[in-house]
């Protein structure tokens, strides 16, 4: 192997402020990022600046993507923007039965690297990304669909957080142990008992990182960094409509990899052919050992019974609540709904689904209101939003495949529509599939009413629900998270006794609560570093993004006591 | 509910320094233990004398064990010593339809209590199992069969070493998020967004702990505490043949719950009439979240395959191999290894099973030493060690049930006997299955020789396996860990490059390994604090004793964001 041109000391110089910053912040859980989120704070310091960054985009297009792995056996791609235009981009397809026994090999080197360089390198790999972020925001663009800002702030910046907070987890789970011991007992009048124990986190083997439609580098980050720090190789296996960010990243790790003097197939992209469907194949593989995944409930249920093998971390379906109860501003909690239900055209795990509004009305600032008038001043709300088509297009972006096309189609027949979807044209891209939300209102005592409202339907598609009273919707929350796992909570009410009952609600059912959000932050977001994403406890999901427990299975600690 | 007895000033005043010290060692590694190892410890300060802890223990036998639990529907009871004695105690049977969901009431007041106070009424159940240590080792002693002196300090001080140690991991991977943040993002020249956020670990609910027969507490103790003090209720399922160590547990923490002012339900014991098999049923109950079980690979396996609703702990069987390659102190290993073999008859999950060395014998600082002459050393240090009968039964115990006899008794069918086991009278008890152990050679270049070896013989039988070479030692070893699992690897060698080659096999297979051990550590002996039991990365744990993974799933944190 040649001298790493990446030495330690200059990758403890660079990043280790950097890492001591996420330790702290993982701590105290105050807001902080080392990536800015605004798009002109990039194109200095060696980052690509807008036009370099579409350029590079587009130099990507209609061509191979070289990766140079082992067993490659041919190429396969086909990725189409929901904006419209194919991309035209090639990628390597593997032949398992090479490039896995060459990633398990990769390990040994990794692992005797020691927990603080694997951090350090990976915190490379991301300083690196954050420098392509002008790049990579149109890779996620025109894979999920989503608007450029969000593609640049979501699928960068954050996506960027969201990794290094796995580096830093990773990273203090390891050091918990020390490399060496000395150990002595006493033996009473005779001599102590001395023993020189070693400690050495080492990885369980090659890590499966199975990425998702919507957010291929913001859900693919955690997992993939978490296993990479920890000492395990990574196989990326991207969402065949979202490959491009995610054969960026194992670009740029291998890159990085390779330069610090490790084997880069320690990071390994798998992508398949049109209809193949590797996911299952790999997931029982024998070297695969850990598996991340995002994506439905059923096969995400499906690895966790099957890979058994395997640890595997699933986050899945679920039905996000918000119960409305009262408030003291009426304005800012409609306006604050209004986004969270628009933004990326609900296509967040995160969005909310159902509204639930009691019969009778709430109490507001603005005076009561009835539930008639609550679902047409939020469907007021949404339409004020969304009225101007430029505003509506950077805050829904486009459908990202047909699928959630056809639940937007299929909603008007659920139950009475108070807010119809309307079409908004793209200036840029003629074929981009943009919708506004429909917002369905639903008879709670109605039977069968649950059928509805305790499925997800994922995409643009909100159900305003009419409980008898806040107690009932109380009721209704507890078991919509028992019964379908939930992302979110969200809840509006002026009265101690409610927001109790809705709080032992949520810590009852183990699901993450957000109350009188009327601002600038909104339930379907969630700041790394303090905000946990998902809690792990609830159906939905069963890691939480991002804590000990989602990093401290991935390695164990191998322990060689010798004499003193 | 009753004002507390116990005050949290109390418990901190009592149990904060303790708590602090094992924070310490768990990050240290270094050797520490509050509880003496030495019977003539105990006595004073409240605890229970020698004769005190007896005549406690000869109280409870031959009658009914209260325990005042909801939905008791019965007695059932009937375990024997391995001495000979039945023991005449009888349990309450419960009904799980009524006990489990007065478990599951219990936990709001227990999580609202927070980690700190849960850390400190477990640190004030350790105190009171602590002070009760003698009474404790005739519970183990006759329901193990463990000499008195192993089951006294493996059963007393070891497990409430591996008790408290479990709190302590639990109580730091609590308080690593804090219980408030405010958070400020800044907005440029607008104002700052701004959010208080609560966070709080919950249980996921009750907890099953699994018990088994040769080590009911030291095995028990981790899972019990870990799950208790993040949260959950723990339901204690003992082995039907060593219910009383366990059951005196129980009794210990619900009289402290209930002293502290919690619902005591937050611990229950649940035993099961002969032959009722209530683990399966336990096991699958929806209530049931977390299940830590030690016992046959079989049951383990069904456990992780069908309890899918809970996180699985187990610890299964395993080979345990010893490699012999050279020494320079061939006295000192021959002591050693013939102690390891005879401790508890080998019935320690960790006690070493195969003794592998090459054909053409090893190295020595008392020159070269053939196979044959290896292994005849290795059987006369084992017949001196228990040459005398007192001292062969204060090693050996007695056989724990009918199963390792019968398993002792076929052995000299399996290969060439270079020690006969013989049957040790004992003093007190007529009826008591003392036996030392067998040696089998077997030649390693035989076919289906590894049918034998790669088997689990658990008992006092050890084979030593005549191989080609060191080489293939370090070979076997490594399909032995991966195929069998291993709780402990040995290796004698004075060799760097064997060394090297044993400690790479161990670091890629995640096997705990112990190198040259030649005075008063033995292979099968582990330290809490410092010395991980199992590795958790290998077929025969899929958890180690005990580390951060071993409790951060068994609670989630749970996160409410407000306005600031």
């Amino acid at each position: 192997m040649a001298a790493a041109q990446l030495t330690t000391d200059h990758l403890t110089e660079r990043h280790r402020p950097t890492l001591e910053k996420a330790l702290d912040a993982i701590r105290t859980r105050a807001y902080w990022s080392p990536h800015p989120e605004h798009p002109k704070a990039y194109g200095e310091d060696g980052s690509l600046s807008a036009a370099d960054g579409l350029a590079a985009h587009q130099a990507v297009l209609g061509r191979r993507f070289e990766l140079d792995q082992p067993g490659t056996d041919g190429w396969t791609g086909g990725e189409t923007s929901p904006y419209g235009p194919a991309l035209g981009v090639e990628y390597p397809h593997a032949d398992v039965e090479v490039l896995l026994p060459a990633m398990r090999a990769a390990m040994a080197g990794w692992r005797d690297a020691g927990p603080e360089t694997r951090a350090l390198v990976c915190l490379e790999v991301l300083a690196r990304i954050s420098a392509r972020t002008h790049e990579f925001a149109h890779a996620v663009m025109h894979t999920s669909g989503q608007a450029f800002m969000m593609a640049f702030q979501a699928g960068g910046p954050h996506a960027q957080d969201r990794g290094l907070e796995a580096v830093a987890y990773a990273y203090a789970e390891q050091v918990r142990v020390p490399l060496v011991a000395d150990w002595s007992k006493p033996q009473g009048k005779k001599e102590p008992l001395e023993l020189r124990k070693s400690f050495t986190p080492v990885g369980r083997g090659v890590a499966l990182m199975i990425g998702c439609n919507t957010f291929p580098t913001w859900n693919g980050y955690p997992g993939l960094f978490a296993s990479l720090a920890t000492g395990n190789a990574v196989l990326v296996k991207p969402h065949p409509r979202a490959v491009l960010p995610l054969a960026l990243t194992v670009q740029v790790a291998r890159e990085v990899l390779a330069e610090a003097g490790f084997d880069p197939n320690l990071v390994a992209l798998a992508v398949e052919r049109p209809g193949e469907g590797i996911a299952k194949e790999l997931a029982l593989r024998p070297e695969v050992r850990i598996i991340d995944y995002t994506g439905s409930t059923s096969f995400g249920d499906w690895l966790e019974a099957n890979a058994r093998q395997a640890q595997v971390y699933t986050e899945k379906a679920g039905v996000n609540t918000v119960v409305v109860d009262s408030t003291d501003d009426y304005r800012g909690m409609l306006g604050n709904l209004a986004f969270s239900l628009s933004l990326y055209s609900g296509q967040m795990c995160t969005t909310p689904q159902n509204v639930l509004i009691p019969r009778d009305g709430i109490t507001t600032d603005a005076g009561p209101k009835s539930y008639d008038e609550v679902v047409a001043d939020l469907a007021g709300a949404v339409s004020g939003l969304l009225g101007d088509d430029a505003r509506a297009n950077a805050l829904l972006g486009a459908l990202v495949n047909p699928d959630v096309r056809a639940r937007l189609e299929a909603a008007p027949e659920l139950g009475e529509v108070v807010l119809a979807s309307r079409e908004v044209a793209h200036p840029d891209f003629p074929d981009a599939v943009v919708r506004t939300p429909v917002i369905v209102s639903l008879d709670g005592a109605k039977p069968d009413a649950d059928a509805v409202y305790l499925s997800e339907c994922f995409g643009p598609v909100a159900f305003a629900v009419r409980v008898e009273s806040t107690a009932d919707a109380v009721e209704l929350l507890r078991r919509t998270i028992r019964e379908q796992g939930a992302m979110t909570v969200g809840a509006y009410t002026t009265s101690p006794d409610v927001e109790r009952a809705v709080e032992e609600v949520c810590l009852e059912e183990s699901a993450q609560l957000s109350l009188n959000l009327t601002g600038g932050v909104y339930v379907n977001q969630t700041s790394a570093f303090s905000d946990f994403h998902g809690s792990g406890g609830n159906p939905a999901a069963n890691a939480a993004l991002c804590d000990g427990a989602f990093v401290a299975n991935r390695f164990r600690v191998v322990e060689v006591r010798r004499p003193a």
